[in-house]
């Protein structure tokens, strides 16, 4: 694969500002490699990657499935992946170097002979590439096989090379409770160690979400105001318009809890609330989290201070749609949730005191992830003589997707001869400041992985620390603690989740 | 006049918010009724606050000039400026009702039996219209007519009327120098009291100006930055195309010092670096302001720290212009500046060691006022160690005119598998904000001069310490311890103020 070189980007605009990362010649072992995952996401992420020159010399994939393909089957089967979702067109000879290093081993997961036919394979190949035996296992499975393929890994000698490195890879969810959660983490430390183990959360390999660290912390005027001293409380929202997509059966396991409250939201909460780092290497940035996640104060009122919710038949975008109940594969007296928000709060010096609302569903009538931080009113008296509302308050809204950038809401005068006052914002769209389209969230992820660098993967720490926090609320959810609530599709969520923030004098940042 | 009522404005969008601020029946009387000013600023003006309906029944204007016109005249005249000159087009039944309460008296500024014909006159007005012999007087005219005619107006008793009020509304300059400063107050000060004087400064009644106040104040996220701590210097720049439009034999008896920055740069640096106000009630605002003046430390060495620049022969927009020297009405071997920079400090807990940078310049490439506060750059090892560029600081850009708005820099990472920061802008755009046209300066002034409200006229106290402070610069500059720069029209200024901050290790805001 001789076009993907170590040469840098010959990009004038970073000229002279520092070399390409590259990583070191590597092989990335696909597990589940026939699934749906590795066609949408990995395969194209790798492929923009070598278009974008990021691989190494030396690198190749291979594909670990139950399938009896062939390399050709494989490479036929990935080109149509990478057609239909690179977010750049195919090229022809680009992709013709790229499937070269494109293979394929059959093998159950729990086939021991399969493995060592897997490792016969990887050392050919490091044999070929004079590559020093680093290996990126990236599990694109059912969470079932994750014990049993690490095992295997071990057993076969795969996990701790003489030379050079392995990784593994581990898609979500890590565990569906704490107890199951701390079950993987014991069967997968039996044989990686923690920092062999990339937990992919992939809301950190969005650009948006690295931007709220590039943001707080590359610009002197907002640290000063990032405190319980200027802000008056934190929104992060994630809302879908879509319900469960023919994954009814997936869903019924999950819900939006474990699917996406444990993880992403939390993710992006911590590096919100987090403490500035003083550098991005290493454990500095979860180290940091890890702080915050361990200062969130259990929630003591589960029914008070959280709400789970499930949509009814309703329409969006003008168009019906079914409740959940009626989704395929979902039973007809379901109690998964659909929907969920939960107030927070951090005790520590910097955060005390201000609440962080959290919220998800599925079905409401806009898609959309944004970070709502409103500030402290202005004190009132001056506009109270002039006769006028009470100023708004600011608010800095992160937008994570779609329409990604940033807003400023402030107060400005109203022209006239009067001195009126009224909101408006600044604005700033990622779309019209950089001219390039941004990176898929895997491109970022597979090559730090390959980098060894583990700044926008998750720690079992921080794993953990969530399913501390979040175990007591699914139990108590499923004792039937705290009442399930009820929301047409195409509406904003339950009544109850409008109470939760209202009981506070505040409300919902409006999307 | 009765379609000029105290009515509220009907306007949705305000309803309910407040009443319409109307002031008392009175009489405007304009001296300098036949000049340039009162046709292109004032008619126009109180035309559009007529058609606002912010003009109270029992409001009328009297012409005051040397010429000897008859009322129909001066109509007639008026009307000319009115078409040519307001920012709405005229609308001919409200002129009718408008014109039927304008009024003229000839007489010259010395001949006090004209002032006797006024009072005459304004008497049967206020008999006619019920008013309360409220009385604006307005000072049109050039500067040496302003002693004279107050001195007219109190021996024919109009400044201190039994019945109503008597302000007097001054145009600038108020004096060349402190002395000359002074002379003036005294003499008006024999007639008027401090309180019935308006001085105008035109730049305090733009909306962008006013904002600035309402952007501080009614916002909780700027005033904790806006301190020392956080700010490494503020810039305030006038940048104008032209050059001294046949005014030449004007402009070389004043010169950019006095012309601009000993009222208008210096106003809007007051608003910039002074306190909170708890009010915007009768003396709030000018009490902060005198403090801020009377904080600027006084400038110890002339030569360093200002520089004096006139404009040579250039191009403007391609366009050949002449240089200063060959203007019309200039004399060849002129010393009159037009072009001031300096750089100010001011010595109070909020601001020591931040240094303020004014700047004015004529036949300079763009026209633009803006205010620019740079602010310190977040903690450097961050981005050292992503071999980065150090962070641009975040710079926030108050711009006064045209293209009215703010603008907030701050760093993003660049889309990409990098982390690299750039500098990209929030915008806000007065124009797309708001869909009214906002009113002109003079309407706001001279609605709060009826009003009593003098909040946005500057204060015998103000205008003193700015001539304190800049007094021994022009003497300076007069007696040639600063040697005059030369700047090409349509650059940007001299090398020399260049010099000025880049000696500091800052720059000049690029507007």
């Amino acid at each position: 694969m001789t076009t993907m070189t170590t040469a840098p980007i010959e990009n004038p605009l970073r000229a002279g500002m520092r070399l390409q990362r590259t990583p070191d010649a590597c092989a990335v072992v696909v597990f589940g490699a026939t699934g749906d995952l590795t066609a949408r996401k990995l395969m194209p992420a790798l492929y923009n990657l070598a278009r974008e020159r990021s691989l190494p010399g030396g690198f190749s994939i291979v594909g670990y499935a139950r399938r009896d393909w062939s390399d050709e089957q494989f490479r036929a089967a990935m080109k149509e992946g990478v057609t239909k979702y690179s977010r750049e067109p195919i090229d022809e000879s680009l992709w013709e170097s790229f499937a070269r290093e494109l293979h394929y081993v059959p093998g159950n997961f729990d086939d021991a002979e399969a493995y060592t036919r897997l490792a016969d394979r990887l050392g050919k190949q490091d044999a070929a590439h004079g590559a020093g035996g680093n290996r990126l296992f990236y599990l694109a499975t059912p969470p079932t096989a994750y014990a049993p393929i690490a095992e295997h890994l071990g057993a076969a000698g795969l996990a701790r090379p003489a030379d050079g490195w392995a990784r593994l890879v581990v898609e979500k969810p890590f565990g569906r409770d704490l107890a199951s959660a701390r079950a993987l983490d014991q069967e997968l430390g039996t044989v990686f160690r923690e920092r062999q183990i990339y937990r992919i959360d992939h809301y950190l390999g969005k650009e948006t979400v690295q931007n709220i660290m590039v943001f707080r912390f590359s610009n002197g005027i907002f640290e000063p105001i990032w405190n319980r001293r200027y802000v008056d409380n934190v929104q992060v929202s994630v809302a879908e318009t879509v319900g469960v997509e023919g994954r009814g059966g997936y869903y019924e396991e999950s819900g939006a809890l474990r699917d996406m409250v444990q993880n992403h939201l939390m993710q992006v909460l911590a590096l919100v609330a987090m403490e500035p780092v003083a550098s991005f290497q290493g454990d500095a940035v979860r180290d940091e989290k890890a702080k915050v996640f361990h200062a969130i104060r259990p929630i003591d009122d589960i029914t008070r201070d959280t709400v789970r919710a499930q949509y009814r038949a309703g329409a969006i975008f003008g168009k019906d749609v079914p409740g959940y109940r009626e989704e395929e594969g979902v039973a007809p007296d379901s109690n998964t949730d659909t929907y969920a928000a939960m107030k927070l709060e951090i005790e520590n010096w910097r955060w005390s005191g201000v609440p962080f609302y959290l919220r998800v569903g599925k079905r409401l009538p806009k898609r959309a992830t944004e970070v709502a931080i409103t500030f402290n009113r202005a004190p009132l008296q001056l506009f109270r003589q002039m006769g006028g509302d009470n100023p708004t308050p600011n608010l800095l809204v992160l937008r994570i997707q779609p329409d990604e950038g940033i807003s400023l809401r402030f107060g400005a005068k109203v022209p006239g001869t009067r001195s009126d006052v009224r909101p408006v914002n600044m604005d700033f769209r990622y779309g019209n400041s950089f001219g390039v389209d941004p990176p898929e969230a895997y491109e970022r992820l597979l090559l730090d992985a390959m980098l060894g660098d583990s700044t926008l993967f998750t720690r079992w720490d921080g794993v953990e620390a969530a399913w501390e926090l979040l175990t007591p609320v699914i139990d108590s959810w499923a004792g039937g603690d705290s009442p399930m609530q009820f929301y047409d599709a195409g509406s904003w969520g339950p009544e109850a989740a409008k109470h939760l923030i209202e009981r506070d004098g505040r409300e919902w940042h409006r999307m």
